[in-house]
């Protein structure tokens, strides 16, 4: 892409409101912006790493069998009040009416649409277990919207549901799940904490949280150092290194950012709610369901907090809006001009995303921006290209090499 | 994917509501579920397609150099003060207020916000031309909303924008549009006629419409059979083998589904939400503004009315939830439940997407489903199993042939 097609509004100076980092990067490098309170546009460059984090999602749960489908966020309040969750829920429940007068609320999540879109179906045994997610916009009424992408009122979610003929069967989903997500949070470049975790307006049995280390986190958590479990927590083994079934000896406390939040929901949607199936003897039994949260606008903030500096980001490779970042010094001299398109040309042929820095702006103007932006590779066309030399920069080393423009690919 | 993980909840017989073909096959065929009067979940297969032709449409936008985007879907009712419309449109507009009072809609379309984002940054025609798109979730409330997806309340649009210096760049965005579109609903296996409409709620100068012939349309046109344009309407000359610049000899009238709707909108909302560029000489000028809306669902919904008969869809291929269907006909036989699984691994391998009908199910439930998913080759593993052969089917041609197992790759 051309960056002078894409539209990538950097800013000198963040907004007032923003109070940390990843906030103030994110509205610097023209990744987000804010419409109301809580409520944000993801620009083309911010959208690009969400549907990157999405890819990364989607692969990993295919590998566990589950199936994407798409619930509306419309929910009306008949299935609210069926559940019980319709006088339950607080002021966080967006709430409205049509022009019929009937009752509706903004889905903060989905157990009851799911659990009606399952009960007609899971008449027997021999239609369970199987698993469901989506990728969905959500709202919730934040008293207090806060720290950009954190604590937002509308924001993008991967949740989950399992349906279990037994308890035995949801703890094999819960445990898949949990490989899942160590697995989607380390290829967005995060390292992830397990800890059991209250399960608040969602309900059921048990839960546990998904939290990033950082010092802007809500949360203060109590860790093992050894093996990323939560102190005095049964530990899955599922997380590379694990060394004990428990521990409480290496504790640590720190803040945390929860990017996902997993639950045994148990019986609590399908009895109130009458999603039964005949088991094996034929008799009705409520079915067992589990509930996997992951923050995907949470998981972009989370990222950009720990993959950048004051002035910087450096996007995990497998997040990066683009691979290589191609900038001419001076894109009115002609050798740079032709030997950068020739280079943007080449690597695009080699299926390389790669973006090129076409502005007739100053040097120092388009590597503010480029630092900003943050794409890991770094290709400098400026006066060693009339010998088809170029810069070649590896932000995550802090490495320069000049190198032979017949060579870059190799150095990709 | 195996079938019995997938979530398919083929039905019978059609919701009663349902009047139109595509409606009745799409609830039977387990591609939708209604929540609530015109809001509907996308079962895993529906929603398969939906991704599909929302990835044909990121290829086409991406050819002409459009970004994408993500707006939010709760709009602060300041900015439809700004343009006028806060006031102006019906009960058609989701309104509500959040937990401190302040008044939101919830987006039908979104020429508000997209003003909002470009306006600080479009200060100089440098900084111009430039195209931005979403893919997102609509709201409109429907004073009676039928015909399952096609005049829902909750739907998935794309909307693209476009900001020129000139009028005369609007015109060569407008075809640029034009052209994606027409390429976009072929793809989707559509044939569309272009009308001009009315400009309606969204305003502006000139508009519009992509219509796909078929008797459940809503709208009457009269179009031109030699070109596919509407009478006595200037042509782009886009579309293949349009004869005329503008014609009215041949001339039919048919019902037609809305599919696209496309407006020059001029400065209606840059004037009255101020935003401006400096012209090359200094004075400041209300940016030209384009709009590109393309129904998503309804494309699916249209391209099920046109492909399928009462109890069977075929996918056109680009769309289709999976390109290969293979049924065993006794899956509990040994012989071809092991050849279907080697068929299933090698088309697989060879990145075919594929389902496999797992389940043990009477052969006749398994083929009504299969004629009702529509996926357009089938692969039927019979009694000639112990010879290694199998029964391969093209829906599209209806043709049937005994094919050897080592030869299947060479047939799809």
């Amino acid at each position: 892409m051309k960056q002078s097609l894409l539209f990538v509004p950097t800013l000198k100076d963040a907004p007032k409101d923003a109070e940390v980092k990843s906030h103030k990067l994110m509205s610097r490098a023209g990744l987000i912006k804010q419409v109301a309170a809580g409520i944000y546009t993801y620009l083309p460059l911010g959208y690009k790493v969400i549907k990157n984090i999405e890819e990364i999602i989607r692969q990993e749960l295919e590998k566990i069998d589950a199936s994407e489908l798409l619930m509306p966020a419309l929910q009306p309040s008949d299935l609210w009040m069926e559940s019980g969750r319709w006088d339950e829920y607080g002021p966080e429940l967006m709430r409205l009416q049509d022009r019929k007068g009937r009752d509706f609320c903004l889905g903060p999540t989905h157990e009851e649409i799911i659990t009606q879109v399952v009960r007609d179906y899971i008449s027997s045994y021999k239609k369970l277990p199987f698993a469901l997610y989506q990728i969905q916009t959500k709202f919730r009424d934040e008293m207090r919207p806060r720290f950009g992408l954190m604590r937002g009122r509308e924001f993008i979610m991967k949740d989950a549901y399992t349906f279990s003929p037994t308890e035995e069967d949801l703890d094999i989903w819960y445990k898949k799940f949990t490989k899942a997500y160590i697995d989607i949070f380390k290829r967005c470049g995060l390292e992830t904490k397990i800890v059991s975790s209250d399960v608040g307006q969602i309900g059921g049995d048990e839960a546990d949280e998904f939290m990033v280390m950082s010092e802007v986190g809500e949360d203060n958590i109590t860790y093992c150092n050894k093996c990323n479990y939560g102190a005095n927590q049964e530990h899955s083994g599922l997380n590379e290194g694990d060394p004990c079934p428990k521990c409480g000896a290496d504790l640590l406390v720190a803040r945390g950012i929860e990017v996902g939040n997993i639950f045994k929901l148990g019986t609590k949607y399908s009895e109130s709610m009458n999603a039964k199936f005949m088991d094996q003897n034929g008799k009705p039994k409520p079915v067992i369901m589990g509930c996997y949260g992951l923050g995907i606008s949470r998981t972009l903030m989370a990222s950009v907090e720990q993959h950048s500096t004051e002035n910087a980001i450096i996007w995990p490779k497998e997040i990066s809006p683009y691979q290589v970042h191609i900038i001419p010094v001076n894109y009115k001299n002609e050798e740079q001009h032709d030997l950068a398109l020739e280079i943007y040309s080449t690597l695009r042929e080699n299926g390389i995303e790669v973006l090129l820095d076409d502005r007739f702006e100053r040097a120092g103007v388009k590597f503010k921006d480029a630092d900003l932006i943050g794409i890991p590779f770094r290709i400098i066309v400026g006066k060693d290209a009339t010998e088809g030399k170029v810069e070649f920069v590896n932000r995550y080393k802090d490495e320069k090499q000049l190198v032979n423009k017949s060579d870059i690919l190799d150095y990709i």
